[in-house]
């Protein structure tokens, strides 16, 4: 099933000699594009969250590679500038070493670049299929869905990781719906999950986080599925902070908890949730929305970008190869 | 203790000939006063929610009978005006009616309705400061308290009713803390708990409402205490949405939830939480903050008001009278 042209928009494409990006700065207020033609607009797109998703990110670092030789700029300049972009994105810096490694292989033309920047597009889009159709064996007829921030279309190459098995459910005409959390600080659920399960033309609810756990105890919610940032070696995932305290409530209401994440979200060097650090970003995310002041002045903030769920709460991971049980 | 004048601010204040109010629609950016000469001011401050809190409610009607005896206003037109303005705010009803009686049982001078608006602003002053010691015998030192909505000096004519409890600690120099959550979707933790407590000198940090579990798996939250918008007669807890994920997260953390709420918050005919209608508010409070559009235009939402607690998650209520333990 060809799940991508369902959508009914596409986060990354080619455009022959350069890349067509959606610009999630904009969202969900309007759709509009930003074409990356030059490094500067590469490295912009990525300093800014024009995209943004670890596969996104990698796909596009890609395809700035390909760019790159067609332009004829140092190849080398080049991926020390993009990785410097956000150095942090495990994803870029995978993606240009490997289109690196056909240069200093000496099948680096432009040719071999721009189709290896595809098959890194292509890869990302089947795994994200084969999660979704992998997680949707355990969706039944009519479920009612919850999902926290944004593990979709808009995050990768393909049609998402935890919306994968969302999109794959829809469009097998399950007739499910789906509850999305808000996802403070960033309202991601708001801003991104609303708008691509909108426009792809899936039922669905906005909440906000504090509302997940009272639709439990009404049994309107039939299963959460999440994506993840990282699991440690003992199925331990740290996700986006809400994560967790939906795990302890689907564990108190009996409600499975899934996690759809591909296999390069596993860190086997990590033995288990406590080993991971958590980064704390700072308190005007908190107190500031969309530039309005919503707390005082010199208000003290705590604010973790990410939360531990034990292994014990997850009922199932769905990886792009095979159903995890914990 | 006079622990009211230790807050540093106050939220209804008597002035001879008209009432003193804190505009709480201007925080928690500007401290500015919104004063009521005329009825129009205080339906406009009822209705605008420039003060609320049923409890400040209730104690500013009864000084608005008071201002309208001393101006010669017909006190039963009056008197169904103001109710008019906020219908299903009870304790509004119950003291204009307090006051009325007076007037028809023939003691309506101005000098005795003046006294007793004072009486019942004293009585719920007191009654916020018995609820505090109660509490406060079960807060060790050094505690780390988690607080949820604003049940605070804002909401009632004396210390609050949950952070009456946190007061009374505090200027009992046990060197407690306090975790603000913010509570969406109408902020009142980061607009008005985080104001007051930050006024009053407690040590507080502000966090967005999915945090809270974290917090408690680090062991960071050594009890909730939230307010009751409603109690039923077997103890089960009507509060502002995110109250109950709160209470299910205690309880697989081991740690205590409490309730402070004043007698009149029971509802004897009302048999269990679900007898308990839920109100449901429009999807604007939730796409919208300040102004700002936050999620896709044409997005559905849900959006209940409270939700119910189960008495056996409740670790103990608080009233101005004893300590309940469901």
């Amino acid at each position: 099933m060809d799940i991508m042209s369902k959508l009914n928009f596409k986060t990354i494409e080619w455009k022959d000699d350069f890349v067509r990006l959606i610009d999630q700065t904009k969202l969900p207020g309007e759709l509009t594009f930003y074409d990356c033609h030059e490094l500067a607009d590469f490295i912009d797109a990525f300093k800014r969250l024009v995209v943004r998703g670890a596969p996104a990110i990698g796909v596009t670092a890609a395809y700035a590679m390909a760019v790159a030789s067609i332009k004829g700029w140092d190849m080398t300049k080049t991926a020390g500038e993009l990785i410097d972009a956000r150095p942090t994105a495990v994803n870029l810096s995978w993606a240009v070493k490997r289109m690196m490694a056909l240069v200093e292989s000496g099948k680096g033309d432009t040719i071999s670049l721009m189709a290896e920047a595809k098959v890194i597009h292509d890869e990302d889009a089947r795994m994200c299929e084969s999660m979704g159709e992998i997680g949707d064996k355990l969706i039944k007829p009519g479920m009612r869905i919850l999902t926290h921030c944004n593990a979709g279309a808009l995050a990768t190459g393909g049609i998402g990781t935890a919306l994968a098995v969302i999109y794959v459910s829809h469009f097998n005409d399950k007739g499910i719906s789906v509850w999305v959390d808000e996802t403070r600080p960033l309202l991601q659920g708001a801003r991104l999950t609303a708008w691509e399960l909108q426009r792809a033309g899936v039922p669905c609810k906005l909440i906000t986080d504090n509302m997940a756990a009272s639709l439990m105890a009404s049994r309107q919610v039939d299963c959460v599925i999440t994506g993840a940032d990282r699991i440690a070696a003992n199925y331990d995932v740290a996700n986006k902070i809400g994560t967790y305290s939906l795990a302890v409530n689907c564990n108190y209401h009996g409600i499975p908890f899934y996690v759809a994440a591909p296999g390069s979200t596993f860190d086997y060097e990590c033995p288990d949730g406590r080993s991971i650090e958590i980064e704390m970003r700072v308190g005007e995310e908190i107190t500031t929305i969309a530039g309005n002041r919503i707390a005082p002045e010199g208000i003290d903030t705590y604010s973790p970008a990410f939360d531990i769920t034990p292994h014990e709460l997850v009922t199932a991971i769905f990886t792009e190869k095979e159903m995890i049980k914990p």
